[in-house]
């Protein structure tokens, strides 16, 4: 892989950059803004139809030893900057394409300050980061001497309200089931009458044989299209698509029925608070009648993979509310929305809790993972019931330190915020003038988190590389924006060679090429 | 954190190497050699009692947001070396405590070329490293355009024989879980009658109920004592201790009987072959019989966790056979026993298989993850059956091949064999003085995989830190050997000014220290 031209991409400097507080006293949204990155491209370029020959060639041969049938594109990140992926389709034309990365496909919504943020170079080239990766620690037995550092000026500083301790582990998958594997033993662990009761003979030896009483039948409750993960504890509370789960043994454990909201909210507000009412009373009830006792409900704040479907903040409070009534521990999946996306840091930081949930996962984002914790009790009664041989990587931890450094420098979760705004506003005017494409939009005060549903919505998804924009879908019929969170309401003229942009315009907008890329599409189905 | 001392660190040159294949043509074991290390020390050093007052302060410190109980020591992984890894224990004495990193804790067997190995440091500096961990991939669908060549270069350039595909993941734990379920999918294809069948409606919609046939009962056979991960898929799998698996649900999955031999085995030959033949007798009941049809048997070379339960070459022989037999899927679990500790690169080299495992997974020493394959058929018969956000971290692989680079270079795994055989010798000498504290020395052939029974087995790892070596268990009775494999027989007089060795000889071996200590423990007992 080419060498990063560390040099060439600069982040403007803190002086020179519009924060969010200074776009939110900005009084015409549309006002001209400087790019976070100096050398970003003003717009995509495509060099050659997608894929180009080079990068069907380099796929092919990847899938002689890995499976590439979901590859979308390779792409080469030496070359990506900001908001902008290179792929790697080398023709006559131009050595580059730059594709815009917006929606979905930030990585998946994993990428939250931009290719080769100049920031995290610095961290990634560190002699902190040098040892993390080269001596690896378990991190339950010999943690580095400044791990409670890390920790506290990293993955805790932003730790949910109410939260101040943490698990750490590898993916979304694993953090979720840490959290279930807690769940479990803290409502055992109530049933038996406290940390210091020990356990019985027969649960010592049916456990070995994977039977009640000592692998008891117990249950983690979620919701109807939710998605947690997709290893086997995670899978059996995923709920979104067949093809996740087919062929996969999983445990009998219940799902609640998720609000299906109407669009616009405005105009069906009764008959929405009905809705959230009726799948409340089913969810308390299934918690009452389910013949595995439910040590715990898990929730996405905004179910993601399962179609970008909200509740009001009403839902969730009383969603804590029956958890807390029967002594049910409240788990939110955050893995896909925390870490600014929504436009708060925590997606349930919307909702005005009068008590926290007892756990929140995270990872994506925050290229970490693990959950938060605040309750003490919560720590198994004895060591090594909790624990694996590393328990998450503390050079992916630095990466979220920095990752935090750079949000807060720019302020990035109120710019979000806005940026959300002003996209929603634009995708509003668009649903006006093409009702049929652009169906039941969402997420307005969300941040970015915004999808709509369109009928043709592969199609719509398939073009979108055309155009220049990376978009991807949720459910079977949304379509998602997932950027990240430096993506601008506005750039300026970037001053870079390689911002040859095949737009004319100057001083266009990444969310005006986002709508007016969604525009075109539109026009082509 | 102190910053490295890159300069300081200087691994000697090749030439100045002795590698295996010049141990393996000297005579004379003993013969003197000098470190992989320039700057290691020539024993281990103690500053004070352990834990040191600081690292008391500091592990309280950590405490407060993190779960502490299993944590053996805090450490300066800044100034560890080498075998050597340092805890942070400032006395006014001396700066430093160097602790011989033997046994279990290089970081449970997962550090393979030891601390501030230099070659590892390049590698941690390289623009590669860097666009890895800034530039996280989803791998499933935006791999890297190097990504062929990491894989290619890396971890498939040690693919046991046979195996020439690669599903990568984080840890061991999702590496088995994502292996169960290929084995799951293709046990179903198999039945539905190849893999172009699709799905019938009541497969679509019983599964997002978790129910059968979507979700069918089928189950993965593993041992008794087996440690395979602590997730649910896989922790339903681990039997090695009630601690793990307490108040966790688990699948209804069957446990088959692993060999229990008796040593010295030359002496119970007879007796070990009837156990094997019974063992294999069973499994092959079980598979036949068992409720939930038995999609895949997974097993580990040697029991590790569960307490270095060793089985023959005949024996796996004769499962291999038995699964091949019944149209069930043989798993390797690697995760321990892989990348050369046995003096084989994988420790199922040693069977001499007619066809190889099915499956075989790693992690550990390999600081990434995943299972190996070589039938195109476990490649899921449609895309994102198989998938997940990152499906590993380049970061971790491309660390991996600098640990491939390394180990040949010094011929680390021939060395490995060479120094287990001379540790093994050693530890016989002892048995024979000490026959009540070392029982059933086992592992003989297996590179450095050694173990003993010892029934004051608590107190003697209590003891060990006391004389300078980091020492651990497995099962309830064993002391467990995983030095690294940098382990040397004879370490040189060191040149460094940091080597202020506590003992007194020069010229020490790093094998006559261990079994000096392991002396000294004894009589302390």
């Amino acid at each position: 892989m080419a060498s990063i031209a560390r040099s060439s991409f600069r982040l403007r400097s803190v002086t020179r950059v519009p924060t969010a507080r200074t776009i939110s006293t900005t009084p015409h949204l549309r006002a001209a803004a400087k790019p976070f990155f100096a050398d970003e491209p003003a717009g995509p370029k495509l060099a050659t139809a997608i894929p180009g020959p080079k990068n069907k060639a380099a796929t092919a041969e990847l899938d002689k030893v890995f499976d590439v049938r979901s590859l979308n594109m390779l792409t080469d990140y030496s070359k990506s900057i900001g908001n902008y992926s290179t792929l790697i389709v080398i023709s006559s034309v131009s050595p580059t394409l730059w594709l815009m990365s917006v929606a979905s496909y930030a990585q998946i919504a994993s990428i939250p300050v931009g290719y080769n943020n100049p920031h995290l170079t610095k961290v990634a080239q560190s002699p902190e980061m040098t040892t993390s990766l080269i001596n690896r620690p378990a991190l339950g037995n010999f943690p580095s001497a400044d791990w409670a550092d890390i920790l506290n000026t990293g993955i805790l500083k932003v730790a949910p309200k109410g939260l101040n301790q943490v698990f750490t582990a590898m993916a979304g998958s694993d953090a979720n089931e840490t959290a279930y594997k807690a769940a479990f033993m803290y409502y055992r662990q109530l049933q038996r009458g406290g940390p210091e009761k020990e356990f019985t003979e027969e649960e010592l030896q049916t456990t070995m044989n994977n039977q009640s009483p000592g692998s008891p039948q117990l249950s983690i409750m979620s919701f109807k299209s939710a998605f947690h993960g997709r290893l086997f504890g995670s899978l059996s509370t995923t709920r979104s698509k067949p093809i996740h789960k087919l062929d996969i043994p999983a445990f009998d454990w219940p799902q609640a029925p998720f609000p299906s909201l109407k669009y616009p909210l405005e105009e069906h507000a009764q008959e929405n608070a009905q809705e959230e009412q009726r799948c409340l009373q089913e969810t308390e009830r299934l918690i009452k009648e389910w013949h595995n006792p439910v040590a715990a409900v898990v929730v996405e704040p905004i179910q993601s993979e399962g179609g970008d479907n909200h509740a009001s903040p009403a839902f969730f409070r009383g969603l804590r509310e029956i958890t807390k009534r029967n002594n049910v521990l409240f788990i939110v999946d955050e893995v896909q929305t925390g870490v600014g996306a929504t436009g708060k840091f925590w997606a349930h930081d919307h909702w005005n809790l009068e008590t926290p949930p007892d756990m929140v996962t995270f990872s994506k984002k925050a290229q970490t993972a693990g959950y938060y914790y605040g309750n003490p009790a919560l720590r198994p009664n004895k060591p090594y019931r909790q624990f694996n041989t590393w328990m998450g990587d503390p050079a992916r931890a630095l990466i979220f330190r920095g990752i935090i450094e750079e949000i807060e420098r720019l302020n990035l979760v109120e710019h979000t915020a806005k940026t959300g705004e002003y996209l929603y506003s634009g995708l509003q005017r668009l649903a006006e003038k093409y009702p049929e494409h652009l169906q039941n939009l969402r997420g307005k005060g969300q941040g970015t988190f915004i999808a709509w549903d369109t009928p043709k919505r592969d199609e719509f998804l398939g073009k979108a590389k055309g155009v220049g924009v990376n978009i991807g879908g949720s459910g079977v019929s949304a379509v998602r924006l997932r950027p990240m969170l430096i993506f601008q309401q506005h750039h300026g003229k970037s001053n870079s060679t390689l911002a040859q942009t095949c737009r004319t315009g100057a001083n266009v907008s990444a969310a005006d090429i986002l709508l007016e890329s969604i525009e075109k599409i539109i026009k082509q189905l």
